[in-house]
């Protein structure tokens, strides 16, 4: 157990795994904008359930002295404790959120742990098409290409990422009006990005798929003001009064 | 001027120059990794101006009449007053803080305005290959399919987006973490996620880039904790202190 070739046959076995499951969250990823809002949450759990059963089945019929832990069997009151024993850990459906609202942010993670350490790794984007594998001592891969962390030293240089519940930070205005105009994201403000260009070709696509474009303050839209909100026509007064509040 | 013939003749055009456009700025995205701070620097204002001088020329020969704004030659002291005349305003590459990183969320943008109305808009992120398109009164597109806006009605359950200088929010902390394995986000940091299933995968993947994987407090990565940062291996005493105030 452990060793670098069976490493390496788990590591094949998990990436099987991961891109069979990403048929079934690709799939579901296209049809969540045709689903009512109660059949998206029944969208969301069969989406995440059957990719579970999946990585389970196919992984305990190679192995079937593993332990597992799965987020949907845990949340189903399955045994979560970590033991040394070598134990698949899967989330079938990270970024649900994201999954729900079409923004190409989701992925299958398969880890392995043998003595608790983190020993084999896989995440999977099947949507933008990124697979990231990793093996404890032998490297790690984004789409069988060596990768490895930035040089960055200096942390006021630093790219940054942490969360916060349903916000999303994308680094490109433009792209942050289109995510409005195709659904993807619901509200968007920015002030202070650079000038005109950021928002003139953004501005007619949101107005087009339906949205409405404005200032933050909820005065019209200005192009050369350097200040922009967007959002469906239902969100925007919501939208303005909260920013009067924190802006 | 205006009418829908040469609206769809703009809006074709327009798309020529900026998929041309994006064929420079994917040769550059994919070559940030190999070339140094000072090179990195050249790429970028060397991408930047290429694309501009390509979308520029490309529709000036087409339109010589109309007006043009675009942010690298208003850098350079150009004239960007808006006026009624038909004005393609230019973004070349929206987004440079994400070209730097290799972080896929780029574009070239480019809005016609009418009357200093945006008429028609492109947006076209040449990394995963998506592009956005509209007309004034004909409906916006993506990769030619017809979008709308969400349909969400409350703000509480709305998917914001907005823009805090280098901070980014994906939804996901699986792939957050294979972000900084491959060197497109130099730190992160996250608490109270769902459970080991985010991080089992990402963990190996983030060592074996050579990267740190450690609890926000400074001591050791607990997988079953729902805490976790990860970063270079230069960036963690920096990251840790900063939490330490803030968390």
């Amino acid at each position: 157990m452990g060793d670098n070739d069976s490493l390496s046959e788990f590591l094949a076995s998990a990436v099987d795994a991961a891109c069979k499951a990403g048929e079934i969250i690709r799939k579901g990823f296209y049809q969540t904008k045709n689903v009512q809002h109660k059949g998206l949450v029944d969208l969301v759990t069969e989406t995440d359930q059957a990719c579970e059963d999946l990585i389970f089945t196919h992984l305990k019929q190679l192995y079937s002295t593993h332990k597992f832990i799965g987020e949907e069997t845990t949340a189903a009151g399955g045994n979560a404790e970590l033991t040394d024993e070598p134990t698949w850990i899967v989330d079938p459906l990270d970024g649900t959120t994201n999954f729900v609202h079409g923004f190409p942010f989701v992925c299958v993670s398969i880890g392995l742990t043998i003595g608790k350490v983190p020993t084999v790794g896989v995440v999977y984007n099947p949507i933008i098409n990124e697979l990231f594998t990793g093996i404890r001592g032998k490297g790690a891969f984004l789409n069988g290409n060596p990768i490895k962390v930035s040089s960055q030293t200096e942390l006021m240089s630093a790219l940054l990422v942490t969360e916060v519940r349903s916000l999303r930070m994308t680094g490109s205005c433009a792209l942050n009006l289109c995510g409005i105009a195709c659904g993807r994201l619901d509200v968007c403000f920015e002030l202070g990005f650079g000038g005109p260009w950021d928002v003139a070709g953004g501005a007619v696509i949101v107005r087009e798929a339906g949205g409405v474009i404005f200032d933050p303050s909820g005065a019209d839209f200005d192009i050369t003001s350097q200040r922009v909100a967007a959002s469906n026509p239902f969100l925007k007064d919501a939208l303005v009064d909260v920013l009067h509040q924190i802006v």
